[in-house]
Order: structure tokens, then C-alpha cells, then sequence
């Protein structure tokens, strides 16, 4: 094996295919993107990625997930909003909060973010590929850069990680002022005084959570009956006292059948004949595949009606040697999953063995306070007639939540009484999207509510719930098994 | 079995004994207390808890742990010291923070928390017995609850969980104005401009990061070369790094000599001829078991200089029917472990069955920053001659890092070559104390490196370091193997 040139003799097959620019090239570099670059590099391979000089990390870093989480992060903190269980609800760090205010966090993460993206690929050894890339045929790609003259690349293997941009209905005039969708909604000028957000999804409710504590009077319109339905009912019905305690008004079942713009409001109407008068409206109902631009029909591959690209098990498209993952093959569609779909395709792609995803995959929803479970639902589980006991612990109990002033936050346990394995962890409040990998780690792992038991955890931390809510559970089938035998 | 009175029916060779009036006593009401009392009243057992009315929670709720974090909460949020990479170095979210900004966080919680532990032993119907205890023979106490009359109480099983007070070195002139014990520091009454620490231990190191994040000029005066060295080395010394950027001085080898109180500050001499002036001097030289008072004689037991009782693996007294646990009976003397040790005590003098202690206690340290860490350092491994390889994730290369502004946190895995088990892990930085839980649930449950590298973590989170130190991990050992095969 020769030590300098290691990605020749480790590509293995490929010196028998014709001579391309890369042995991969990576379309976007959004999460699953930069994963599938980085993966394939570590492996030897020559990789270059094709992405704009402005979108560099992709939606996820420039308009999506974030900023909106940076926006979260300013907001809870400006608006002291974790901080007035203890100091009063009347407490602000800033009275008067300007987007200013919030941006200048936002501008400030988004370029470190960038900046290390790009380390990370040039210390990897991905060539950057500054453009948007346009299939010429399946094995070469036009790179338009802005200059008159478009360049070409060829590669040996493609994966498509395009992304998504948000969807908008036809009939909604947006002017990115008045009325934005997802995307726009961190380019706002000011904090409304009023809101009206269309479609109670992930995005539609981080938002709204974001901007009820900015003290925005929110008005969540969605057409179903109810919202995050892949949530712990319980915990969903938690997030809704809690926003409606920061004025947010719900209206479940409902349709805007149209929006006027006025001077300085819209006039929102929904199909029940109900008026809102709103400064800002959000729309957040769904996204669509960006793929128009990308010529998949000179690759022979096609997109469905939203934009999105079928893939098997292995991510590969019906063209073998062509890949997509990330949110442009939809479900789930969250940076965390994309990745590891990008790791995956990678490897699959490069001739190295992998494994299955792994089916434990959290879900987290940065709302306001945060949601993150892994595994099964209370609901999933008594549809299944899967018998489970619960076990909970609630924050106020923890010293650390006292600590922290989050007197709601809660943690709860599904046990499968017959041998004590966790069948489901969710977790609502502070830091949930950190703690839920620890039960996450129990049942990945193989371990059950007896290791939670016998843990020492650090105290005080919020994790310490966990064997609170550990020995709810044992204590709850303990009482059972003494009357049921 | 009587359902009506199930803790008769359970008590099991109890009858055979004579009446007492509880079947448990347990003398102290702080962490292993609680949990001592708690495990053995849901074991159906009559259970009383005796401490004084101001001391509910102990030392850990009352002048300990439960103050120093809340204080450190305080310290963190309104010099904005987290925040300021974000906003620039001279954010401050008050200007001047006086000492009653910052007792006000801990009174309230102090009182809530004392509140819940109320709750918790009324809930589990727990006799509060408000007073001090006092041996009169091996199973009845005396209690002197303040008013003329002594009570004695009787008890089939005694837990002493009595705690420690700091030791005051006899020629020091502690007047908790200038010169204060750790205990004394939470009621300091103005935040002083300078100060000496004398013991770089744990609670000294965790008020000297506090006070020089207030702007403190502190002086950490050490008697041994090192601190902490329990930790991880390279941790240590970020620590002392991030520390000396906040102005701090160490004098690691030296010894106060002497400490003269002035009119409004204190001069200390060190054995070198080093002189100090400083505000507040601050002793944090060890703690003391609090076995005065306890008539210990009178049970046929004993306490060492230190005040300390010996125990063997089931936390028994030399008397049998006799246990102690927490800080009275030594190291680790963490609120974490203590509470282990209180249910493991009640189980076993409740004659359940109990498990050993689980080996894999994590140490969290609240410092600023803090730190964790669970399993071996890498100074044991290499004096074991047991081969490692590290695997390292900086928070500056995650998005969730850029977004809390934390450019110095990492996280460290110490994984075993032969088979991917992980032999130690280290965090540094926002949160260690909580996500080091991850890593120890995958250690405790026999999970591997191979475990983190296939878990998808929530995004943007500090969790995933765990995947980005796994990968570095197992690429590294990739190398090796290629070249030594």
C-alpha cells in the first residue's frame, strides 16, 4: 500500500473507471452535505463541494436552524424570560428589545459558524466548488459561478444534499415585510406587536414561542385539529398552557382564505369569517425541495411535485451512482438526521462498510420551553397494546431547577414492566434536547431502569431526574406487583 | 398479608423486637438524610428525621452546595460572563452587583428548596422531628428541641447523617467579616475587591472562580504543588488558564504564616515572606464531621480526629443496628454520592436486598468553567500501562457552542483500542456537569465508542462533542491500524 497517494490505492475499483475531476462531489453544504464531504475524505477520496459563496452551510446555517436558534438564545436571555421565576415577572435585561438587538447575535454566530465549516472542509482537503452545480450528465456537473463561463467537474460519485426552501402558496402575496415565510422572518425590521403564524408545525411554533416571549400578541392559525401530534400529548398540552400564558391564542381547525396588506398591518381572514388584525404574517406550512435548477433530468432522475428526490435504504437514487440525503428526501428533515444520512450515503458510496441508521433518532423542537424525546409514545404504545408504566419527575423538585428558576420542566420514563427497558424518554424544559441523549445512551445501550436507579448523578443537575423518575416507575410496579402477584 | 398495616407486615423479624416508636431515626436532614428516610418509608417502614428547624436540608441546602450554585448562577447571569464573547468584553448585564442581587437568588431558592424537601418527607409520612439529637443508648435519642424538657425517642435501626462543618485552623481569628470560613462566604456583606483563598480544593477553587468572575482580585494559596489532581491534567490547567484571564494569582507551595485583621481588610504573610492585603480572607482548608454533640459514647461508637465515623461496605457503625453516611463518614463527601449512600443504607438496615455502590461515580466540579468528568484520567491509565486513545471535540467547532458563547469547552473521551469501550470521559466548558451523564450511561450500560459514532444527536446541541470526539477517537485508531496492521 503506498503511503503517499493513500486514496489511489485505498479507492480500490476506481482506478478502473475513466479519469474524473473527484471521486465524489457533494451538492450543498448544508449538514448532510459537509458530513458526506468530510466522511468521504477521511476515507482518501478526492471530494470537492458545490454550494454559493452566501450559502456556505446551507439553509441550515443562513436562514434556518441557526439563527433561529441563535434568535432563541438572544431572546431568552434579553428578555430575562428564564430569570423571572426568580426575579419577578416584571424582569428585563433590556426594556426595549430591537432587532438590533437580536441580530447582532445572530450576524455574530452565523460567520464563526461559516468560518469553521470552512476550516473544517479545507482541513479535510475538500476542494470548495463556489457556485450553484447543474447536472450535464451523470457523471459531470456545470458549475455556475456568476462569471460569463459556466466550468464543468466530473466525478465518479454524486450526492444531491440541496436542501429545501420554505413552500409559499400561490396565493399569498409576500413581500418580506408584512408578510414572510420561515426564512424571511430573521430579516424583520422590527419586533411586532402582533403576529399571525400559519401552520402549527416544528418551525411554526419555534417561531411563535420566540416571538410570545418577545411579547408579540401571537395568533397560531392550523388547519388540523392539533399540533406536533408525534408528541407526548401531555407534554404538547404543557407547551399550550404555556404559551397561552404569554397571550398566544390558538386557532386549531381553522384556514386563512386570505390576507390584505394595509399600510402598516395585514388583514388576515380566515375561512370561519374571523378577522386578525396582525403587523406581521408568518407563513410556515411546509418546505419544498430546491431541485428546479439542479438539471436532474440530464442525470435521469426526476422530483416529485414537492421537489423531492426518492432514495433506497442506502440513500442511493435510481441512478446508482448518485446519492441524495438531507431535508431534500423529506422525513425528518432535521440537521441531526441529515448528517448522519450524509455520513451513511458516504461510506455507501465509497465501498465502505455500513451500518443501518440507528433507530433510536431524538427528535427536538426548540420551542419555548423545549421538547425532546426518543422512542415511543404513550400513544404509540397503548395503540400497540404494549403495556408500559410511567415514571416522572418534575423539575421544581430538582435543586438544579430551582437553581435555574424552571419551576415546569419535566421529565418523563415509559418502562416496560416485564424486563424494565426503556421504551420511551420525554423530556420538556430546560437543556431537554441535551438530557434526552442520556436515556437515549440507556437504550441504545441495552440498559434498563435498574441502571438509572443505581446511577450517581452530579448534583445539582437537571439529569438527576432521571433517577427520579426511575424510581417512580419502580416504585409504581413494585405496588402493583404486590397486589397483582 | 395485612394490606391495612403493611409496614408491620413487612417489618418482618421487627415484631420480635421491642416496641419502639420507629422502626428507622435518622439524625440529619441533608442529601443521604432525605434519601435514607425516603427509601425506608416506601419500604413501609415508621421513619423519623430529626434536625433543627433552621437546618432543613442541611448543610447542603442551608450554607453549602445549594447556596454556592445558586450564587454561581447569579455570578453567571448578571456579569453576563457567558454572554460576552457574544456582546464584547465589557458586558455586563448590572454594573454594579451588590451583594443583595445576589442573596436574594439564594434566599429564594434556599426557601423553596427547603420547601420541597418538607413536602417530599411529608408526602412519604416521615416524622420531621425539629431538634438536635443526642444518644442516650444504642436505640433511644435525646432531643433537645430548644424548650426546657429534653424529648428521647426510640428507634429499632439509627442512620447518622449528621454532615461536617468547615475546619477552622485554631490560629486563625475567624470574625466572618474579614476572615471567613466557606460556610461564612455566602453571607459576606459586600462583594470584596480583593481576596485570598487559602486551599485550592474543590469548594475553594468554586468560590475563588465565583468572586474573580465578579471582578475579585483573588489569591489562591495552595500548601501542595498541584490542585485538583484527582482531574484530568489538561483540564486543570484550562482551569487555572481561564482563571489567571480573570485576573486570578495562584501560589501553589506556600503557606500562610499569619493573617493580622486591619481596620478594613486583612494582611497575610506567607512562610515565603510574601505579604497579602486583601478584603476578605477565605479558609477552605478541609471540613470537619459534626460528631461533638451526638453522644456517640453513649451508642458505643466513636469518631476519629476528624470527627469521622467508620463504616464497612453496607455504611454499618461498628454497632450493628447503627449506620452513617454522607460527608460524616468521609471521602467523596459529594451531595451526589451521599444520597446513594443514605438508600443503600435504609435498604440494607431494612433488610432489602441492595446492590453495591455502582463504581462509575461521576466528580462535577462548579467551577468557571466547570468541569466533569467520569471513569479514569489519563495519568492512571498510562501508570497502569493500560494503552488509550483519545478523542477530542472542541465546542468552538459545534454550532450549539458558537450559539451559548462558549469558545473554550471541550470534551475528551479516553477509549480502549482493544475493544472501543470508553475508559474515561472529561468535559470542560457550559454543562459538563449534565452531559458527562451521556457518556457514563454508555460506559455503565456496556456501550462502546462504536455506540456514539452511530447515535444521531439533536442539533444544534453540546451533546453531539460526543459523536465529533468519537470520530477523532476511532479515526486515530484507524491510522494506527493501517500502518502497524
Amino acid at each position: 500500500m503506498c503511503e503517499k497517494c493513500r486514496w489511489r490505492a485505498s479507492s480500490g475499483l476506481a482506478t478502473l473507471s475513466p479519469v474524473y475531476d473527484y471521486d465524489l462531489v457533494v451538492l450543498g453544504s448544508g449538514p448532510s452535505g459537509q458530513k458526506a464531504a468530510i466522511a468521504a475524505s477521511k476515507l482518501g477520496k478526492r471530494v470537492g463541494i458545490v454550494d454559493r459563496r452566501d450559502m456556505i452551510g446551507g439553509v441550515c446555517i443562513n436562514t434556518g436552524t441557526v439563527p433561529s436558534k441563535t434568535l432563541r438564545e438572544a431572546v431568552l436571555y434579553l428578555t430575562g424570560l428564564s430569570q423571572r421565576d426568580l426575579y419577578g415577572s416584571s424582569y428585563r435585561v433590556k426594556d426595549e428589545i430591537t432587532v438590533s438587538d437580536l441580530a447582532a447575535r445572530t450576524q455574530h454566530v452565523i460567520a464563526r459558524q461559516t468560518d469553521v465549516i470552512r476550516n473544517q472542509l479545507a482541513r479535510n482537503h475538500i476542494s470548495m466548488i463556489t457556485g450553484t452545480g447543474r447536472f450535464a450528465d451523470p457523471h459531470s456537473i456545470w458549475i455556475d459561478g456568476g462569471s460569463a463561463r459556466e466550468t464543468k467537474v466530473s466525478a465518479d460519485k454524486v450526492i444531491i444534499a440541496a436542501g429545501t426552501r420554505p413552500a409559499r402558496p400561490s396565493s399569498v402575496e409576500f413581500d418580506d415585510r408584512t408578510i414572510v415565510d420561515s426564512d424571511g422572518v430573521i430579516n424583520l425590521q422590527a419586533v411586532p406587536r402582533s403576529m399571525v403564524v400559519v401552520g402549527a408545525g416544528v418551525i411554526g411554533m419555534e417561531y411563535a414561542s420566540m416571538f410570545a416571549a418577545l411579547g408579540t400578541k401571537v395568533t397560531v392559525v392550523e388547519r388540523r385539529e392539533r399540533m406536533l401530534d408525534f408528541c407526548d400529548e401531555e407534554i404538547v398540552e404543557s407547551l399550550k398552557y404555556h404559551l397561552r400564558d404569554l397571550s398566544v391564542t390558538f386557532r386549531f381547525g381553522e384556514e386563512v382564505a386570505s390576507v390584505e396588506r394595509h399600510q402598516t398591518a395585514a388583514l388576515c381572514v380566515l375561512k370561519s369569517g374571523k378577522k386578525i388584525v396582525a403587523d406581521t404574517v408568518m407563513y410556515s406550512a411546509g418546505r419544498q425541495g430546491q431541485t428546479d435548477d439542479l438539471g436532474l433530468e440530464a442525470a435521469g432522475l426526476t422530483a416529485d411535485k414537492r421537489g423531492r428526490i426518492a432514495v433506497d435504504e442506502h440513500f442511493r437514487t435510481a441512478v446508482e451512482h448518485i446519492y441524495a440525503v438531507g431535508d431534500v428526501i423529506g422525513f425528518p428533515a432535521l440537521a441531526s438526521t441529515s448528517m448522519e444520512q450524509g455520513r451513511l450515503a458516504a461510506h455507501h458510496a465509497c465501498g465502505e462498510p455500513t451500518r443501518d441508521m440507528h433507530e433510536l433518532q431524538p427528535i427536538g423542537i426548540y420551542t419555548i420551553p423545549e421538547i425532546s424525546f426518543v422512542g415511543a409514545t404513550e400513544d404509540v404504545l397503548t395503540d400497540s397494546a404494549t403495556p408500559f408504566e410511567v415514571g416522572i419527575a418534575r423539575y421544581r423538585e430538582l435543586a438544579r431547577g430551582q437553581i435555574v428558576g424552571d419551576s415546569y420542566g419535566m421529565l418523563k420514563l415509559l418502562v416496560s414492566p416485564d424486563d424494565g427497558k426503556l421504551l420511551g424518554v420525554h423530556v420538556f424544559g430546560t437543556g431537554a434536547t441535551e438530557i434526552v441523549h442520556i436515556g437515549q445512551a440507556v437504550m441504545g445501550c441495552g440498559g434498563t431502569v435498574e441502571y438509572l436507579i443505581d446511577t450517581v448523578f452530579n448534583y445539582p443537575t437537571l439529569s438527576e431526574a432521571y433517577k427520579v423518575a426511575a424510581l417512580d416507575a419502580v416504585n409504581k410496579m413494585r405496588n402493583i406487583t404486590r397486589i397483582d402477584g
